[in-house]
């Protein structure tokens, strides 16, 4: 098609490069008529989500009004976002070039709502822009050195705004109006009782985070449990609070990759460590899985994952989780269905994650005075973002959050139906 | 290899040709060594299971004896068992050649939980022989005939051994000491409540069978039925009692196809039809459910499926139903995931399966008589080898039982967690 041969929306190869270098470099601070076109232009291929775009210059965008408006702080912000905003609305987000009224929360679930029946490939194809561009992306990626990794980050950061135990996944609340510490521990326990866990047996777990798991199986289930993390500083912690807790006994926290798991044990349990291991590794995930499963052997993963096979968006990638994958279902099974696993049961709670993420995104704004002295205002607007942008992802459908629990071939001793889940607990 | 140039279980294949003519054609009734060694050859290949082989002469196997014996009454019987094992056990128990003791299920379990561990491909490969020998088995389809396919059997063959309402899929027993009809009833309930009907919604149904779900969804939850079906003469039976049961102005039965489904409904529903639908139709079944369903629709599949994608029995394929596979839940996802559906939870329900199996069983052979009158002794025991498969597939674990729902995407108005499957049953 035309259009597509003269570039991206049209706008003829020849000219484009001096409008970009007119756009990012003029001080007029007039909004241009193709400024507005290009906005309008961008807002379609988005599915018109209700929301307003206000210009540097005040006026607004002719687009639905709502409560919710997107504020372009200067001409370069606008550039910036129709080059590659995948990348570049979370930069400039968290550099404060761009500001979000009527709640962010509210604004990413606008957008999100409208993506979710995108075509995809169209929208992949007007990427065509960044490619040919990519000199003006390389030069623009100031905001990076402000942002830590995730893992860089240190236990003190966490501990600011995540439960007791340092649960860093999604929260299982039994009833809507459950806390955040009850619902990690529901979770904690709705895993081991789908596990169905008994006194003297062993586990093994892969990707252990903070250790929280390891310390409710051992605590509550009476069992051995050999954790797995590549994290030193979360080893360290773990290790520390078992001992405190007098639990040093019953759990090895052990700092190596998953695929050294060695031994043979009554359960696997994985929970928020699939996200990053990368569907090409899921064969030897389910290999090091059925080769540490004894024959009566029953394993959960516990993963995010999505409805359709979509990339991460460059931002989340490159900013916060790099490496990061949600799987679809289909995906998964990559795990299970080469080494004849049966799967028992799967469970989406994507829901219970939108919940999780509101609690942990208030405790977040809570800290935010300390926070921004830990680092500074932009790491906090890029987490606040973050956090925003996957709660709105699980709440708009996008993201899900599956529990999968199966078991070696031929196991019969199961239960016989899901009931014992949802009796009240008795005690441990 | 040596072996496999060689032909078949190393026989030279200039020798195998007369071998086998004298195998099958031979008046003399001693056992030779070369049959006691392809017994053995042939035990190795599955596995080794735990039973005896009776030959003709009344000597028995040097195998691991037990109580599951399997007997050859001929010579013949024991070179087509060779030559085609999965297409002439069950023609050749049938007709009485092969007979089994100890119980046909504990038989059938035996060769399962051997067969469980097999690595397929070698097993694949050692089919060699059927296919250099095609020209004998064609010779040694008698028993086809016999046999009548499921679907012209008519409903008077099922009301025999099923329950009140026509289930011929799954039960699902609350509790495991539950009856057919109080477990029959309560897998239409589990299914109606997993959709959360409500009072004046509507549901299209695909592959309705004799109706019982529609029946239970109208008279229950109070929802208008559109229920799909090619057989004609169940749709008679299941107009016939909707009538009869005043529940003709809430259910319409069609006797088409489920690609002709058109129109808008909350639910989309369909149990034990996409065992007969076919791998490579389940985009196209995926595109009719996205389509037939509101932006705030649900709907849930029931069906036969697998932990690895393998071919169903050559038997069952030819003798039982033609055209039936159970799908990998990898392969189902090829029903949602291009839709972009989301999956909010898959149980497995395969002991339920094997329990229902039993039930099923006990009473075919209770009217075994009667059914021999019917058709003929071979089609009794035709019949009980495949219900007594089915029965060891599911408690052996190689087949299983899914029960899948899933939401348009983003649809928020779903339970909170699954406890109100598990609550008593309110008067409706």
């Amino acid at each position: 098609m035309k259009e597509e041969k003269n570039g991206f929306l049209g706008i003829p190869l020849t000219e484009r490069g001096q409008l970009l270098a007119q756009g990012a470099e003029s001080e007029d601070g007039r909004v241009w008529g193709i400024e507005r076109w290009l906005v309008r232009k961008l807002l379609q291929k988005m599915g018109n989500p209700a929301v307003a775009v206000r210009y540097w210059d005040g006026s607004l965008h002719e687009n639905r009004y709502g409560p919710l408006t997107l504020t372009l702080r200067d001409r370069g912000a606008l550039w910036r976002l129709i080059t590659n905003p995948f990348l570049n609305f979370g930069d400039d987000y968290s550099t404060g070039r761009i500001e979000i009224e009527g709640g962010l929360v509210n604004f990413l679930e606008a957008i999100f709502h409208a993506q979710r029946d995108w075509p995809d490939a169209r929208w992949q194809d007007d990427t065509l822009l960044t490619r040919l561009l990519r000199w003006q992306t390389s030069t623009l990626s100031a905001a990076r050195n402000n942002i830590h990794h995730h893992y860089d980050l240190g236990n003190d950061f966490y501990k600011l705004w995540l439960d007791e135990e340092m649960a860093y996944t999604c929260a299982y609340f039994p009833t809507a109006d459950a806390t955040l510490e009850e619902a990690q521990f529901a979770k904690l326990d709705h895993v081991c009782r789908k596990l169905q866990l008994k006194p003297g047996e062993s586990v093994v777990e892969a990707g252990c985070g903070w250790g929280g798991l390891a310390r409710h199986m051992a605590r509550y289930y009476g069992v051995q449990v050999r954790a797995f993390n590549i994290s030193k500083e979360q080893v360290a912690y773990a290790r520390e609070r078992a001992k405190q807790e007098g639990l040093a006994d019953r759990i090895e926290y052990v700092e190596d990759d998953y695929r050294n798991i060695s031994g043979k044990f009554d359960a696997f349990v994985s929970v928020g460590m699939l996200e990053h291991v990368g569907v090409e590794r899921y064969r030897v995930l389910g290999e090091v899985v059925a080769r540490s499963l004894k024959p009566d052997g029953r394993g959960l993963i516990h993963s995010i994952g999505q409805n359709r096979a979509r990339p991460v968006s460059e931002w989340t990638q490159r900013r916060i989780f790099p490496g990061g994958y949600p799987p679809t279902l289909r995906e998964m099974m990559e795990i299970f269905e080469p080494q004849g696993l049966s799967v028992n049961d799967v469970e989406n709670l994507r829901l219970h994650y939108a919940r999780t993420l509101e609690y942990w995104l208030r405790r977040f704004d809570h800290h935010r005075e300390t926070i921004t002295e830990m680092y500074d205002e932009s790491f906090v607007r890029a987490w606040q973002l973050y956090l925003a942008g996957s709660q709105a992802n699980f709440s708009a459908g996008i993201l899900q959050l599956y529990q999968v629990l199966f078991t070696k071939p031929g196991k019969n001793d199961i239960a016989w139906t899901r009931a014992h889940l949802y009796q009240p607990r008795t005690e441990h």
